[in-house]
């Protein structure tokens, strides 16, 4: 967990996961921890995630209140050729745009259907359809691409597809100054080191510390996690929460 | 994905997990599917989850703009003893009330800690602390209780605890009629069935039809989820769905 001045030099995401089958307990979500750890590779904050149905004004909404509100959405599902696929049409109402067919996808699609036993039917073609002005998000697992809307990336819900999307979109993402990491774990439990841990939080408000508690062969143990910008900082406390575990008693562990 | 007119005779709820952990993609949520899988058990249509940050205002605002929108709100997360554990001076502030330390927390701390090594500790009290007018939420795990502010369900974010929770507050949760749902599997790709299901999910507005694609033995396959109130009409559905699957040259795989 998170308490502080964080460097605000970092541009700020969101991510939209779009798909009733999270919210039915059918799909447990594959995509936010995976673009969580593209986006601290590439130096972004990833500041909010939700979870919405397929329902058109729930997307609208979603999309509308987070695009003004962060530099880059990133949205995953409902991109597909089915009646339930109904992101695409949600963004561009979004946007007060109209849907359109794209020349370059309806290209790409023929040549992926031609000579297959599979078609170019009316519910494939769909993945043609994009909102006005959108830019391509190459797909190269099955040719249909996602999309940009300003700032809104689009892209499958299908974690093999989702991630040659991000692979396409991320040379055009430009990050801020990537947050280090450190992270100290020990065989005593957090409630031990609690008391420490506020006080050393107060000392070096512009690192984040976090405190993160697990069970290993039935013995309570803690990861302590640091993040900041500068690396000498987090050496320095890297060392004085090491010696303050050792202290108590802990052993320093592999995670 | 979903579609349409769902039977609204069932009580809705939001899920706020509430960790930065999810989000600089350290850890991986377990919480959200097991939340959705319990509240479908009850009977509760969960409409909605986010992932917010251990920052004061966004829980305050989370928790405000979904309680009053959702008839349960469950959040995980936040409320163990170290300095970025906020969640329930957050909920506290959010409901406008002061935190009080609950005598009855102190008692169960102070019996689970006594004869251990490990001591009830300045930190660990604040586990005590609750929203004035909360009531509790059992934890067999690891004794300090979550608690539950009107229709807020605050919970712990491991894993383990959380169930645990979860357990002691699900008898007093009272649901609707609960959904029913089938699922058929074919090794045909989902664009094959596509045209289809828009016209059979026409002629069945009130059952929610979900189609998902998946690679098995490098072949793309879907399985068609169905959802509604009337087990006669599911099963003619299915039926239907089987037949039309066959038809157009796949098996029927079990899931």
């Amino acid at each position: 967990m998170l308490m502080n001045n964080m460097n605000n030099a970092r541009p700020t995401a969101a991510v939209i996961l779009i798909g009733n089958e999270m919210l039915s307990g059918r799909t447990d979500d594959l995509n936010l921890n995976y673009i969580a750890k593209q986006l601290i590779d590439v130096g972004i904050d990833l500041c909010e995630a939700r979870v919405i149905r397929d329902i058109e004004g729930e997307i609208i909404k979603a999309v509308n209140e987070l695009r003004a509100k962060y530099d880059h959405i990133f949205t995953t599902g409902g991109i597909g050729p089915t009646h339930d696929d109904i992101t695409s049409e949600s963004i561009a109402k979004a946007f007060g745009v109209e849907q359109v067919q794209d020349e370059e996808i309806t290209r790409r699609l023929t040549e992926h259907y031609t000579g297959k036993q599979k078609e170019l039917n009316a519910s494939r073609l769909r993945m043609a359809m994009i909102p006005e002005g959108a830019t391509l998000i190459d797909n190269k697992v099955s040719s249909a691409p996602g999309f940009k809307m300003e700032n809104v990336y689009v892209m499958a819900g299908f974690p093999e597809i989702m991630r040659s999307m991000f692979a396409s979109l991320k040379p055009d993402l430009t990050g801020g100054p990537k947050l280090l990491s450190r992270s100290i774990t020990t065989n005593i439990s957090e409630g031990e080191i609690a008391d420490y841990l506020f006080t050393i939080q107060e000392k070096y408000p512009d690192i984040e510390i976090g405190s993160y508690p697990f069970i290993k062969n039935n013995r309570f143990c803690v990861s302590v996690v640091i993040r900041g910008d500068d690396e000498k900082s987090l050496t320095a406390l890297e060392e004085t929460i090491t010696e303050m575990m050792q202290t108590k008693g802990g052993d320093i562990l592999a995670e």
